[in-house]
């Protein structure tokens, strides 16, 4: 499994130093020291070979806490899948973003791979803290995960203003006011 | 100025048929019958053609309404933004966006025609909202404007799901309950 490392670590490097665009299979197979067939092997295209580097890297680093406080668990996590795309992996996950909307294979692969997944994870948080009472019922989970995370992809694409960690926390802030359980009234 | 008008017609309708990636400025100078310099005289590049084609069919459609009602104003503008990404505008807009990715004056030139004017022009009806009592005064006008968009971004870039009228309407709705003032507790 050497090349296998070899190959992952050399898709990062190359692609964040020179954008996901101007980066062939054969530069991240001469660059870990393989043949092209060997990447061909495992993965059907560059997209695929990215996807599961973003994967591998990221690991376990945004899985869901569950401390019983979900703002404090949203807001840890958020923050850190904000630092993971302000680095390396950021500049590989824009690339893929960008491949997708000409390339509808990419697009499922991404959505199959890393959105699908990592959604199906939040809803399940979300879901105990519909149950803990901490947030409404009546609002699909699945819903909640494009509030809560859409701003942060909005930032990272339209580079409107960075996704500063104190911006990110406000608007999740913002976002949980809307989603907290409304009070009886009677 | 029927050159002009040609040029912009023919790029959206040749980059909605086949995709921005797919189109070259000879394609639409051929379509269009007019010479590749002509366009360059205009257009320094694929991106400003498509950023101006975009501009120009969008006109007047979604500037913002105001009938005092800011949630019935914003569903109103924001089904007509997704109506019209729903369509050959979305296949510009998508592609405009992939490009900005790698294309840093591209990203910019985005930022300058569309999203910031835009931004700026909802920021004043919300600015309005809360001067009369309608929104929270605690929050700026900036941050509401990526609270309120962002999800129709995230399942049109992510195609997590259709935007349909009715899942864009909720979203907003939720969004809303977040930003409107909280009631004085004594």
């Amino acid at each position: 499994m050497e090349a296998r490392r070899a190959i992952l670590d050399a898709a990062i490097t190359l692609i964040s130093e020179r954008g996901y665009a101007n980066v062939t299979i054969e530069a991240i197979a001469a660059s870990a020291g393989v043949g092209k067939t060997t990447i061909y092997r495992w993965w059907s295209s560059k997209g695929d070979l990215a996807l599961e580097a973003i994967n591998d890297r990221v690991g376990e680093a945004i899985d869901f806490p569950d401390t019983g406080d979900i703002s404090a668990d949203l807001r840890r996590q958020l923050l850190e899948v904000a630092r993971l795309l302000d680095g390396e992996i950021g500049v590989l996950f824009r690339g893929i973003v960008a491949e997708a909307q000409s390339t509808p294979t990419v697009g499922a692969a991404l959505l199959d791979t890393i959105i699908e997944p990592r959604t199906r994870a939040c809803e399940a948080r979300l879901a105990k803290a519909v149950d803990d009472g901490q947030l409404r019922p009546d609002v699909a989970t699945r819903m909640m995960v494009e509030l809560i995370y859409a701003p942060l992809y909005y930032r990272l694409l339209f580079k409107t203003d960075p996704a500063r960690p104190r911006d990110i926390a406000l608007l999740l802030d913002y976002t949980l006011s809307g989603l907290r359980p409304v009070p009886a009234t009677d």
